[in-house]
């Protein structure tokens, strides 16, 4: 079966590889379409990162580059291992793709597998990817969908269920109004997980395309171009004086975070989406006196039943956030290229490994 | 009577002043002992902060410098205002030296009246101070307590409140661990409350006086010295590899802000308590990557009653940590001085307005 394979920063390769042993305890899955992640742009541009460089195997997985890429998946069951019996061939499948110890807990009440000892991600630590046609995954990992959800959009549940723990995380709930910084990918699934809540938002985003998209998506009840107007001065007046109840930051750039410690309301609670590459610089008497709450958030941790739910009910619609389809062919020149270099129009670009599903 | 007024940064002055009027809805209290805190070092030597400088007058007591100084005051009901029928000439009270709005809700739950428009404290923005013989206070911010507290441990509620408050904040209950931050009174009184709810306490202090008194005062399990010991390995070893679950900053050092990040365990709590006066540099990927919570404290809201009953119980001593008794004649020679240059082993000096109760 054909694959992309990450062997080393800026070396990516469509390769034919043996097909996966669906093991006892498995899932074999057909993939039907991977997202383009930014964490996937950033092993390619700046890596590696979460992928073990070849020759340093990752502890969990024991793989080292090559490694197959693609987390943000979704496919049809075509074989189950021995012991699985709550799946069945034909179901539509998503993956909740993590690589973490046999030692943690990852039970329905657990809140922090995700933290854990050498965790890593299928589609970078190891263990197949989504961007190759099959893969075979571990039944704890794999969230049956209705067959109501088309599973193009299905692949994006992944980054969305990014959004819905960011939410969980910030504590908010309906009524409330959130400020969210950026309206990349991430940005604009948060919002869509605060509008299915009943959250007013406002998105602050210098580009002009992404705002229109914000809009266009109705993720957004307001948007706010901080280049050209006073954000905080704006959520002020959008919240009657009162400030913002929660700010979701997902740009990692400091006038973002410097925007939303001034227009959070005493008490509001600032979540870190983004993941920074630098040190943040903190105005702690702001945190203080204003008794932020800043916390971090980092993925999804039994997230998935209640994201995949609301795509179900229709609270969310992903239909808006696809805008590219290619085959593994295009991968890096109509994929990883467009992401990386003319993104402001595209959101989430989908892969079909197969070719199947493609004009 | 006499007090010690405010006048200008390095200028208070022990002057005598009519007495208050005891108002209609307010409580006469006749000042046992009061306290020196850090607020009011800072006022002396970097100031005025909170304090209004003449001809400014703060928005809510229409008060400006100069003021008389203390909030961390205990006393004796002489006389009570009209409508005062809950308090009788006698009682033994404490005082939440609040001046907030009469807009603002105070009532039992609310729970950001602190944080409300041109909040300011009684004996800082106005309204009398604990450095003065007597003040009349609204009877919302007087608190009664048992006669079985000695009244010179009772001026030590108020920063004990801070505290609570503090580890209110955190969340943290019977069973977990704290590092807490440095060991002056803040950090004391922290740990003081940590112990009381069943919290094991880890302090980091560098001066080896703090630390001596952390332990003979019982309010440490374990104490650390940063600057000869790696306080991370050690946080890690006395939990077993997990670290900490709560850390307190009380140092406003960016050494110890780092220290906390890297003791805490993933979804660990990071509650600043200290006022810093720049900025502080925050690791966001190991905010992110460990889902960190980082919540700023400041004072008390609603504290008061649990903080008093603490005391009242037994469940803290505070005994130990009133290091010195003067008189409003020695407040600047043996109390600010003591404090802002050999403050090693003083953790806080009561002055006795009236000089009752002195040697």
């Amino acid at each position: 079966m054909r694959a992309a394979r990450y062997y080393d920063r800026g070396d990516i390769r469509i390769e034919d590889i043996p097909e996966p042993e669906v093991a006892p305890g498995t899932v074999g899955i057909d993939v039907a379409w991977c997202g383009i992640c930014g964490t996937d742009l950033h092993e390619y541009a700046d890596g590696p990162i979460f992928i073990p460089p070849s020759g340093h195997p990752q502890p969990l997985s024991g793989e080292s580059a090559p490694v197959t890429l693609g987390h943000e998946m979704s496919g049809v069951v075509y074989a189950v291992g021995e012991g699985v019996d709550d799946l069945t061939v034909g179901d539509h499948v998503v993956v909740e793709p993590y690589i973490v110890g046999d030692d943690v807990d990852t039970g329905p009440d657990s809140h922090d597998y995700h933290l854990s000892h050498d965790m890593n991600f299928i589609g970078l630590g190891g263990c197949g990817g989504g961007l190759g046609e099959k893969i075979a995954v571990k039944r704890r990992w794999v969230h049956a969908i209705s067959k109501s959800i088309p599973l193009d959009q299905a692949a994006l549940i992944e980054p969305l269920s990014v959004g819905y723990h960011a939410v969980e995380r910030s504590g908010a709930g309906a009524g409330d109004v959130a400020l969210i910084t950026g309206a990349g990918p991430i940005g604009l699934l948060t919002a869509a997980v605060c509008k299915a809540e009943g959250i007013t938002t406002i998105l602050s985003e210098p580009s002009p395309l992404r705002r229109a998209k914000a809009l266009e998506s109705k993720v957004a009840d307001h948007v706010i171009d901080p280049s050209s107007e006073d954000a905080v001065a704006r959520v002020t007046e959008l919240t009657g004086g009162r400030g913002a109840d929660v700010g979701f930051e997902c740009t990692s750039v400091q006038p973002a975070l410097d925007t939303l410690f001034d227009a959070l309301k005493p008490t509001g609670v600032l979540v870190v989406v983004s993941i920074w590459g630098h040190p943040g610089s903190v105005e702690m008497q702001k945190l203080v006196l204003k008794e932020i709450d800043m916390r971090g958030t980092i993925a999804y941790v039994n997230s998935h039943p209640a994201t995949i739910a609301l795509v179900e009910e229709g609270k969310v619609d992903l239909s808006p956030f696809i805008t590219g389809r290619i085959g593994l062919d295009q991968l890096l020149d109509e994929g990883f290229d467009t992401l990386l270099h003319r993104n402001e129009t595209a959101v989430k670009i989908l892969v079909s490994p197969s070719g199947a599903g493609l004009d």
